[in-house]
């Protein structure tokens, strides 16, 4: 076993900790990197809290990892010492499910492996993530960076990115749609970057007026502020997709009038508590309501590709390892522009 | 003025009783024909009844139509007397904009002229329906019915038909799909016949065991007993579309994890409350709850040529129009396979 390092939840309770801990010894197709930077999404929180139940402790959480490799197994093809790597949100899944063998490993019909707070595919040994030093994964879910790109603002890419990329393709958003952005925090920001890569008009809808100045300098198009009875009007039935990154419980019938006859409303974010939704709403002009989860390890890896070619990368601030509780208390206050990232060289 | 009889309802109280009135005279461009049948929709108790609200008295309620031409205005080109001839859902619309250029009439963004209960585009003359012995109607809105059909039983196609015809042809189901119809009535039994020629495996849900016979009859090679737990697991991520004709309220939810990753829930019947949706089971496997309404002129002409070419009717009740109120309450029973229809003849 290879000893390691990193801060962990002990339980729900407890604020993080540096803890020591082991991971596996190598195996063939295995990569092993050092880990020099860590994403801090909200569902870090969700979990070290025990917030969406059956959480693993000790926890180590972080699952949008970045670095560079200082050991590969015999057998591995796809990377040599010194590369750049990235670990994402899944770590290992099934493989030979129909989801799998679509390449939708983020779908896997019996279980993923999850980066951390979860198991790896024995169902038995616990997954630990990327608030840590170094990480050991199978190379067919480890990606390659690209060299040209700010590595630590990579790192948000690996969740909060492809989470955007995924739907926004799979519902091939391009030229011609105008696209609503509901959210601007870590996947908002990212939504705005990559519609507005791919072509689509682009509008912030968001309940505060001081996101507008950055909305626009993200490169959004258009600003509506929802609390405002008459900027809502005026966008009635004008969106062909609505990309909804909002956790918090909202009222989706507003949203839904503001799309297009055939318009898509696109959730990446859920709220905790059902949504009551008007099903006359959807019949009335052909509308959708649909999800997205992530994306599969060819469509994320596609995405970082498409990030190197046309220099995209997250909004971050790069926080030292001990500021992480400081962080998550911001973050709880959406005050973050718009992705914390951890120095993992400050553990 | 042309003199014309009818049944329509008084007030949202009143029982249906003989009712004369005047269609407009001959337009350059109208058709004008003798009723022979009307089918009876669920939403012609609920307008009758203002269930909906906004309902316009007297009300002569209908839009499942057929019959043959009378008289022609001088400028129509698509029909002659003699032909057989067929009015829908709607009798008009604003012809202008995004959705009516595109033959989504149904979605017309200026509202659309509904066959009764509604008003012409002068937006003041109210439209009377199918419950009575002739109809006059641009040409552009009345569609050609195939010589080869049982008259009667094309009626429903108008509504029923067509309801279910489009969002199948939409989501472009077809061969290697397996689809669930929910509900066996006027929509569901005609979403059987139609999915079942598109070549999709069918699967009938139901909460009555007494369906299963006929469902299988009408084409359906599956059959679940959605009160039998056993039977529901057995399906659990099954299918790529469930058809969605119940208009009561339901588990939403439950309904959703039979669904594949990519599922699509198409529901073309509405529940009068919100219906509550937890988000995460669309994030958790990509999948979408969508709607659809009727269909558009184009559209409802395919679907009568592609009933014509496979034979495809609906399973009717031919009814004199003096039972018009008890077949009102056997419907509201459910108590009728698959619709009634009124033989106009017997006005």
């Amino acid at each position: 076993m290879i000893a390691a390092k990193g801060y962990a939840a002990q339980n729900a309770k407890a604020p993080l900790a540096p803890f020591q801990f082991e991971r596996r010894d190598l195996k063939p197709h295995d990569v092993q990197f050092d880990i020099h930077f860590c994403g801090v999404c909200h569902s870090d929180i969700h979990q070290v809290r025990d917030e969406w139940g059956g959480s693993i402790y000790p926890m180590v959480p972080g699952h949008e990892i970045v670095g560079r490799v200082t050991a590969v197994g015999d057998h591995v093809t796809k990377f040599k010492v010194g590369d750049l790597a990235g670990v994402g949100c899944i770590v290992d899944s099934c493989r030979h499910c129909e989801s799998c063998e679509q390449g939708l490993e983020q779908y896997c019909l019996n279980g993923n492996s999850q980066t951390y707070n979860g198991r790896e595919q024995d169902k038995k040994t616990p997954t630990y993530g990327g608030y840590s030093n170094l990480i050991i994964t199978h190379e067919d879910f480890v990606f390659h960076i690209p060299e040209s790109l700010d590595l630590a603002a990579v790192a948000p890419l690996l969740c909060a990115g492809i989470t955007t990329y995924s739907p926004l393709k799979y519902w091939k958003v391009g030229p011609g749609h105008k696209v609503a952005v509901l959210g601007l925090g870590g996947l908002g920001h990212m939504a705005v970057k990559f519609a507005v890569a791919f072509g689509a008009e682009v509008t912030m809808l968001s309940t505060s007026a001081s996101k507008e100045e950055d909305a626009k300098r993200l490169g959004a198009h258009k600003f509506v502020l929802t609390k405002d009875a008459d900027q809502v009007k005026a966008v009635k039935g004008y969106f062909d997709f609505i990309i909804d990154t909002v956790s918090a419980p909202h009222d989706y019938n507003m949203y839904l009038g503001l799309l297009k006859v055939n318009g898509v409303h696109i959730c990446v974010g859920a709220p905790p508590t059902p949504a009551e939704i008007g099903v006359f709403n959807l019949l009335g002009s052909r509308k959708s309501l649909v999800g997205s989860n992530t994306g599969g390890m060819p469509e994320t890896q596609e995405m970082l590709n498409y990030c190197g070619e046309h220099n995209i990368v997250s909004d971050i601030e790069l926080i030292p390892m001990s500021e992480i509780d400081t962080a998550y208390e911001r973050m709880l206050k959406g005050d973050v522009r718009y992705r914390f990232v951890i120095d993992m060289s400050t553990l």
